[in-house]
């Protein structure tokens, strides 16, 4: 097997590719290119290249830029930061509930902040777009003893959960949901999912946690939703535009929590996508089926 | 079984009394006195009470106050809000090693958070005076996938830690973390366990985390451990003294972050107490084994 890994030769990317036995080529004689970045400098790639693999879980720019095509297999590294993003959203959504941000910002305010402290015990968690982020982070919601409400394209049970419900019913969900943490990727059919009419769906004392892609929230709605307490707050490590203008409003409300997009730190990247890459190129020399492949043309 | 609740008659408490079918009555009748509230304003108590049960888990302050005495059994709220305080200490050690804090105090600070954003995965958190809150907490960090290292006194193992020592084995403990919570009782033994010595036994990226009692750190040290670098930060709880000053010099680090002593918000604390005090006096009804009974004399 003849793998090429590309723009850089990133220590734990060639590790799994030799680790696998494979040899390490340049792209112009590769069966399989390893990219490891975002799509400015993509190649025009020879016929010879049966595989793409894409270091990255969001493939919009790549979708954007035209650099996906039909005369091979992509695969993205979806499910690859999953428990990253997991631990990220948990870390949002428990500084929002328990008023840790609120209390970075005032001097031991007690009056203020010991009535808005709230448990997940007992709460109902909508984890939306439930794959690998809502697989890992179901079984930390469990621990904390919330109910875990999974929404996914097809309705697919999520292990550990309590409810899975298909996309179509993501309504019901916001009405259940005393929190609600977004996990789907950016497609048409996800833009804008939080609005005024769905954010009306949450509770005063639900937070909104995004770890997943900026468009899917309305900021707008979001930041009237958010001052006119129509919600209790909202933590994103995603934003739209990203990065946010220096000046976004949102920046200046006390229940708001913007992470500059380190649900999977750089310099993680590679170190947590090599096994996954290595059980790939596996099963890519075992003529398997792979893991994350490209749907080329639904979007994503 | 006659029960006085004093010195308010709380729904709650008074709810739990009626469940267990107890007669509610006055202190002077009473073989049971259910006390919700602080040392201030204590009575007498008529010989006729054969147990106090005390709505707090520390008891430093009636210790003090010199309310205690050994004509009758005490019992303190001791694991009785150890899931609340649990999953607060859960949220402050997130906010602070996935960069909450951080990302508060700045505005989309990629190049300044990303590199410093850790994960719980792989890491290992010791948990010092692993009672109630260790067993609450264990199961919450071990979902995060990290390895839970407890120290109590006596080194009685923890379901669901990976290690569990003994006190004269503390030191050993800090040098194996990657983070420390705090959730020891105060006593003479645990006073100032976080101090220059001990804080050196940790690592630059530590996170210290206090919910149990503010004299367990000597604030002094730790102000320099972080400002020195000696370890990433802390979330405090509960400080030394408390109220902390409005100029305490901790609210101006960047890396720290102090909640109100909300760990058990005050709204909460009857609701979550009466099923504890509920089990309890069936026992005594019983003849039973209490929980949560004071060793008067040991200082707690």
């Amino acid at each position: 097997m003849r793998v090429a890994v590309a723009p850089v030769l990133d220590d734990h990317i060639v590790g799994a590719v030799t680790q696998v036995g494979a040899q390490l080529v340049d792209i112009e004689n590769a069966q399989v290119v390893v990219w490891i970045g975002g799509p400015e400098g993509f190649p025009e790639l020879p016929d010879g290249v049966e595989w793409v693999a894409l270091s990255t879980a969001g493939v919009e720019r790549f979708v954007d830029a035209g650099v996906l095509d039909d005369k091979r297999i992509w695969t993205n590294a979806s499910g690859f930061y999953a428990d990253g993003c997991a631990e990220h959203a948990l870390a949002l959504l428990l500084a929002g509930t328990r008023q840790v941000i609120a209390s970075t910002r005032t001097r031991w305010a007690k009056d203020a902040v010991d009535p808005a402290v709230r448990t997940l015990r007992g709460s109902t968690v909508a984890i939306i777009g439930a794959g690998g982020i809502g697989r890992a982070l179901t079984p930390m919601l469990k621990a904390c003893g919330a109910t875990v409400l999974a929404v996914n394209r097809t309705g697919t049970p999520v292990a550990g959960s309590d409810v899975t419900l298909s996309a179509e019913r993501t309504d019901e969900a916001f009405a259940r949901a005393d929190h609600v943490v977004l996990a789907a990727p950016d497609t048409p059919d996800t833009r804008h999912l939080i609005n005024d009419r769905t954010l009306a769906l949450l509770k005063p004392h639900s937070w909104v946690i995004n770890v997943a892609r900026g468009p899917l929230v309305d900021q707008t709605a979001l930041y009237r939703a958010l001052t006119d307490g129509v919600i209790a707050g909202a933590g994103l490590d995603v934003t739209d535009p990203e990065p946010p203008s220096p000046d976004d409003p949102l920046f200046d409300l006390d229940n708001v929590v913007i992470t500059p997009h380190v649900a999977n730190p750089a310099g993680r990247l590679t170190v947590e996508m090599a096994p996954h890459l290595a059980d790939n190129l596996r099963r890519f020399a075992a003529g398997e089926r792979l893991a994350s492949v490209l749907a080329v043309g639904r979007g994503y």
